[in-house]
């Protein structure tokens, strides 16, 4: 029997744990029949806190996208988007990054949302991204915890008070939804909501839902302009890259 | 047997069989299970081709959703988005409206896009859409084909062959997608799709999966600030509007 | 005897004493010769607090307009300009809404102005309305008073406090005049403007002006592109909009 | 008898003719029983057409401001709106530019305008004054005549049929209203407007009745922030300005 | 023996002590073989704290220029940045605003900067040069040391101490650079880098480098457009500017 | 003897010959006794004409940042400023981008600009990078060529008349000075130049001139906010990036 939709998931960090739960929370967004090919980095690093590590990210993801061709649709599953524009260049399915589905899915809910992060470094990065998106005035603003995501693990409890006492204040100060920017908490979106009183939005469910969406409506990456095939350029020491759009 | 999603279309124009075919548009995007009950305007204008027309269909779409409580989601199926904000003012679960959709596709599938409209009179009004969306940077232009709604029925073939060439010239100057903001041509979408190469958003499609994608990532539309309930004021000669979003 | 300036003003919401109260402020305005006639929405909400109350307005502005025709200009007298662009369709005499025109002398007496308006839920609806007038880096905030046109009458004394109190901390952070956008408080700009220093803008009086000026100016509403006359459409079971224009 | 209302019109320019005509179209546009008081530049360019004679222009404007004191309201009639802030810190009096008035005046009775000006290096220049008001995206082009301000005077018709033939490609690429950026043009507004059939936007008759307005409608410059009085500081080798708001 | 490069200095107000300093600062950043003739204005303000002062001072660096022609480059030195699009237009060698060097030295070694000034009045003016020169989302703030230029004189150890107060803030809120418009305290910058360990940005210094490093690059500024030669428009009373660019 | 300044060059393609040119351009605009060491990425494209081949080239240039520690500073020798921003949080010396920098010399010796690039798939990339620069209204366009950076090699001379020809089209709607976005052409500047009249902007030597300008203007980049040192997360298979910057 084949799949209804066939979805692959690329985590561009290399913490398979938190591929699975990411592959998880997407299987569980989708019609049934859906089938979820989860693939993590194969090297680099273990979270994403700094630009370095995302340019480091964003080159795996092109060999993560060739290493799992044929899917239907792609979600890029890291907030920060590594990697997107260059992987609608090298396929025709349609690409999806969880940070762009986020802000998107809190403006059709809200007029007014805010972004929590975790690290003050990431502040400035995060309001480029939503001003990318073409949603600076929708945002009233990009707060950290000031806990970095590898410091979560530890001591998790802490991190969803930390995002309570931040959401609220967010909220009172006319946040009508919250984006979590902040790593591997999508579990804990529920636990925001419930207690706030406003959406709380996943980029991952709703990622993998939008690329559902996207392929169902027949729609594939414009292979014109920007996202054409990349030029046919020598490259020294490492493969070209593999495009499976049909050049 | 219950549904697995069920989808409210409002159609702000009061032209049956235009509803009756975005229906079916609708029913086929969505996953297996979903059920979508379609309201046509009861009053007003058969196609919405002026400011005056959106005005009054706006007026009727909040008639038409109190009309039709407890569904999952809503799509306001016309371009415009009429009564957009007001709809989500007066119920929790996720409204779309198809123009919104038709631009938020395309921007997944391509840097630059294109509009095609039917009449210069709204070149401006979706310019203005497209800037409310925050994706002015992205669309290289919106361009009319000087043909109203009301005189595409008769004369089908050249629409779409309007279409093809107005597109084409699109396409020409750096366009990678094309928008169909010109009423009752989503069936056209597909052929125009094939001919040129690039891929064709249709509101339609795209909005029912796009309300059932935010409805079943658990998001519902904020009760908070702009989206809150109507404060309870007077009205006059007119029922006061119907709240189910619990007040 | 013949007068020098025929003015109609449209009052959107149903409340008579506030439109009384309005006629008062434009005659008062405008140059001797003057007359205003001023029509009160037959129907709808008592004031206009929510975006469903504005859009129920916006379609009455069509008909109050169709009620009244022949005048040298028209002003919509509700701060959320309802039906504005709809209105510009039907007539070819200039249409000022009393919002612009607060905002726009604002802009014409201070580089950094403030908006105080009366809930929360209004505060992004006003904020688009500065952006699309397109002074949002001349706004230094749209601050709410939290009492609602409807707790207005009972208690005036105190919400010429809260103005005052509102608008002193907005001086203080830099307003250099203020935009009263908070419903039957006109009569208190005055007030403000003698305590706190800074100039109030009262959008009736000088929407009033505005008009005039337009229209002594010999300036039309263009009749070409966006405000062209509706197209011709069919509507069922209500009269079609009743063009002045002349088509 | 005193006056209804006195207007003191600034022309930066040393062409007395030009003052002249000025003066006669703001006092046709002004309520009956209105002054107008114009002053011609002592010295300086006899026509403004640099960012040279513009900043020499400026300084001059605010000797004649400090010439002309006690009017109720003042018009800077050039149309870049030479030393307009620095004249808003020396009174308390409304002060209009007329090239502000006219795109104010052209937002107000169309969606989409365009400006005409009268050398391809003003192009720039009258952009970004665009975009200070905030309307670029309301402007669809600046579009030069290729003749100057002094070669006008020789070959009037020639100037006139040049701005028609100009107009009538904006109005067929969609400009709803022109804006005459070009000099001594006012005169002509009149016959463009019934060639083209659409409004035509004269900065001078405008900007006199938007000073009225201001005034009218009891609004002074702000005398807090960017328009306080200047600051105290020591001139040498020419007079300190001359405030007349009351330090 | 030829000097390597000749930099024009312009100090737009009448401080003789003030050109001297900066002349030191410019003559320090230089590559060795440099000369710097520096010219403060024969007349106007002492400094510059107003609009009124600033307009002054921009038709005195016209004449400025004149005096000192045949320079390699040319420094507009005052954080206002007056005369400068003037400048552009009378010589082909680059002109450089220290305002604008500073804003753009800040957005090389930060993403996000803020500004320090003297007075509240001059914090809107600031945030429209930044937004002219297209950095309005890279700044965090523009904060008034209530501090004016005449004051710094008799207690410049309070100045500092204000400075270094108001910048810790600023830092504490997210500034990862200071640019320092703020009077003859470009000597201070040193100090307060050095304590707020942050980037504080000299107009000075950069800007004579940036003015060396387009003439070292061969380039000059346009002839064509916006800067190119003043028309030849006669002059009253005063002698038309000298253009030493190459009619 | 040691140098004035330190400049490391790093060519994220891996073209030596390409290196070796740029160096030597470099090393002509800088003072005399500076020192120009240059790097070559060791591997990845030849010539960067997708965003794939960006992506791979922006990892490459953490690897050179980090083999070549030391420098004063850095300039980041491809139009596209690949990992400028992961480079700045590797090192407190300057890092310069030849893209941003021939934006910024464009803006300074002209009003409008264009670029010229070589085929359509960059133009809306370039777009944005001129956009972030905050420079949109500034540019009059981003034009192709239709020539990929490998297919100049062999007919040289047939790139630089389709330049030539770009270019005079350009200048004729408007543009006032050129950048040449479009690979090996920095050798043809001049000649479009001197053929044009009109500045044509070259990232490589105002680059190297601003790196320069910041170092000796004392600033570094900032180690606060976006810019910090990057977190210490764990890497797998590869080595943790090398922070030179002093943690």
């Amino acid at each position: 029997m084949i799949a209804l939709f066939r979805l692959g998931l690329l985590n561009p960090n290399t913490d398979e744990r938190h591929t699975d739960a990411m592959r998880g929370v997407a299987l569980d967004a989708l019609p049934e029949g859906s089938e979820v090919t989860a693939v993590t980095a194969p090297r680099g690093p273990k979270a994403i806190e700094s630009e370095v590590d995302s340019v480091v990210a964003a080159a795996e993801v092109i060999r993560m996208l060739e290493s799992l061709p044929d899917m239907d649709a792609y979600v890029i599953a890291c907030f920060g988007d590594p990697g997107l524009d260059a992987a609608r260049e090298l396929t025709s399915a349609p690409v999806v990054g969880i940070g762009e589905a986020a802000y998107d899915a809190a403006a059709f809910v809200s007029k007014k949302f805010a972004v929590v992060t975790t690290l003050p470094r990431g502040v400035a990065e995060l309001e480029e991204a939503v001003a990318r998106r073409g949603l600076p005035s929708r945002c009233v603003g990009v707060v950290p915890l000031h806990i970095s995501v590898s410091d979560q693990g530890a001591d998790h409890p802490d991190t969803t008070a930390s995002i309570l006492a931040v959401g609220q204040r967010l909220v009172d100060d006319g946040a009508e939804a919250l984006v979590l920017a902040c790593g591997g908490m999508a579990d804990v979106a529920a636990t925001v909501q419930d207690a706030l009183g406003v959406p709380v939005c996943d980029g991952v469910s709703f990622g993998a839902l939008l690329a559902f969406s996207l392929w169902r409506s027949g729609l594939r990456t414009s292979g014109s302009g920007a996202y054409a095939n990349p030029e046919p350029v020598d490259y020294v020491d490492m493969p070209a890259p593999l495009v499976s759009k049909g050049r």
